[in-house]
């Protein structure tokens, strides 16, 4: 089954904001086997929205409509919907009481009329309830194609999606598994690789896609398949991926997706019951950043400290002056020198 | 005159990548006039790419293509072109010795085959010379519909549209101005923002068009407008965002794409030569990042503390234990102690 993405916001085709609804949606519907054919953006137009409405309709069984759901008089997407399913509004009850509660407890008053607008819907639509705001997805169909709404504002979109609109795609599609596995290359070209493992793309499986994704210094190379055998989908891709791995073995750093550094060192620690602190300059907190991203980092992580003008490295630090003038601020003596001072200060393992 | 832009790659349809070229080229084609009407991301597939190309020539006069133009066999976007221009291969002289060039000096070496084909090119393009890779661009014309094609690497398309594809825009175009101001608000929801500025909103000219971006916390209000005297475009959006600033000037908090609070910090600090130092706890590095991305950073910066841990909060920083027990480890009081110990430490003004 095949799947369109239309995101609704003019601020899009300005290049105000970048897109992200897109890829996020695109690699949880991959997960549960929906293919993605086209994702298509589009102004606060209503001509527009209507015709890319009937446009998706004979592209694809499936169209997921994110933006234009707001309180607000740019916001045009349920008044489309209205029109496109030639429909009319029914009040829910549930959702007009959602939004009076939301009210109450995060402003302490009454909702506006706008927002009560909001819990005017479509009465032939399925409506998805929205806890984290008050627009309300909806889910209607029409002529055998199934299309959603869902708010643009990434994090409520993320939750209905999850939430709602996930588990209502595997409840009424069959769907195959869908299965993508990419090895990361440094420091050989795209085309030189190509050339090496020639004879083995060659002889790919038909129903096997190898994909190129080159970037400076670096490439991507991924496999993908479907099919109906979850298990007999993993083994065939897998047993792919190892053969063309041990080809390029001189140059292949792992696969996508795997642990992080950041992550194993965390877990090293947690395990070994050690503490770590760091010590920058150049990066200037970009480590430490890293490392408190970690969700469990206060179980090891003790604090950093980043003395960037030269002097500070041997005032706080006690790095001497020779050192220094001997191996140059940026060597790993006095790199090794500010690491074993930094653990003493913040008393940690390292 | 409208545009589209067509990514092509199946990166994008699965959520391996943010397609992240599409904001740019709409930014920049929005900056010389040019509005984009929609975006439209596709598969490495041949009979998609023939029927978006066909169907974004009869919606638009302009359309950028990019993705698929390297010399793998994922790559389809030249064939596509060929076909779709009814047109036939031809070498050019210039790609061909630009991509020898290219490989015997970073790689010291003959190009391959593949790499070769890159300077066979449809006998009716305009080649547009990439100086950073060895895909060229290509112009193409049919039926009074413009198509560009550029590599997808976002580093070369960068410099592609920017030397060679925008200049052309520019000389065959004729093309009014567009113009946005984005007012930033900070503490009311887009509804109580909408209610308080009903009466301004009922009575915009026609072609000035509002927008609300809502995010958790902050609306952001932009005003568009287009037309063909810029200055006059300028005076009015700007009168109206003067009205408006007035009417949200307790939760307006600036305007979009002015001077970042870390420049204005850093510029005041280098104006007065005084030099800061930033204690940071929860934040982790957040702000010592930010600081050492600003440019002149290390002519007022000197260095920065994260003591994670509480006890290191007292023996780095010798905060008493008292003043935490009182008020919290999160608490203005703590706050101030740091800070006032940190730029001792540091040697530093603030």
């Amino acid at each position: 089954m095949f799947a369109e993405i239309i995101t609704i916001g003019d601020e899009i085709l300005i290049g105000q904001i970048v897109d992200t609804n897109s890829a996020h949606i695109s690699k949880e519907l991959n997960k549960i086997g929906v293919q993605v054919y086209q994702i298509t953006s589009i102004q606060d137009d209503k001509e527009h929205i209507l015709q890319a409405l009937e446009d998706a309709k004979n592209r694809v069984d499936l169209v997921l409509v994110t933006g234009g759901l707001g309180p607000t008089r740019d916001d045009i997407t349920k008044q489309c919907f209205i029109e496109f399913f030639d429909d009319d509004y029914v009040e829910n009850e549930q959702v007009l009481q959602h939004i009076k509660e939301l009210f109450l407890k995060y402003f302490n008053k009454e909702p506006l009329p706008s927002n009560l607008l909001q819990a005017q819907v479509p009465s032939k639509a399925t409506i998805l309830f929205n806890s984290y705001g008050t627009a309300p997805g909806m889910w209607m169909e029409k002529d055998d194609t199934v299309f959603v709404a869902m708010p643009g504002v990434p994090y409520e979109m993320k939750y209905l999606l999850k939430d709602s609109v996930l588990p209502k795609i595997i409840e009424n599609f069959n769907r195959p598994h869908i299965y993508h596995k990419t090895l990361l290359t440094y420091g050989m070209g795209e085309s030189d690789i190509a050339h090496r493992i020639s004879g083995w793309e060659e002889n790919l499986p038909q129903h096997i896609k190898l994909s190129y994704l080159p970037a400076l210094g670096r490439v991507r190379l991924r496999l993908s398949s479907k099919g109906a055998d979850e298990q007999k989908l993993r083994n065939e891709v897998d047993g792919q991926m190892e053969i063309v791995h041990k080809m390029l073995s001189d140059i292949a750093v792992g696969f996508e997706g795997e642990t992080s550094i950041t992550q194993k060192i965390g877990e090293l620690l947690i395990q070994q019951n050690k503490t770590l602190s760091l010590v920058e300059s150049f990066t200037g907190g970009a480590l430490a950043q890293e490392i408190t991203r970690y969700a469990g980092a206060s179980a090891f992580y003790r604090g950093g400290i980043i003395p960037y003008a030269t002097e500070l490295k041997i005032s706080i630090l006690g790095v001497s002056d020779e050192l220094i003038k001997k191996h140059s601020v940026v060597s790993l003596p006095v790199a090794e020198s500010m690491a074993e001072r930094g653990s003493k200060i913040f008393q940690s393992d390292y």
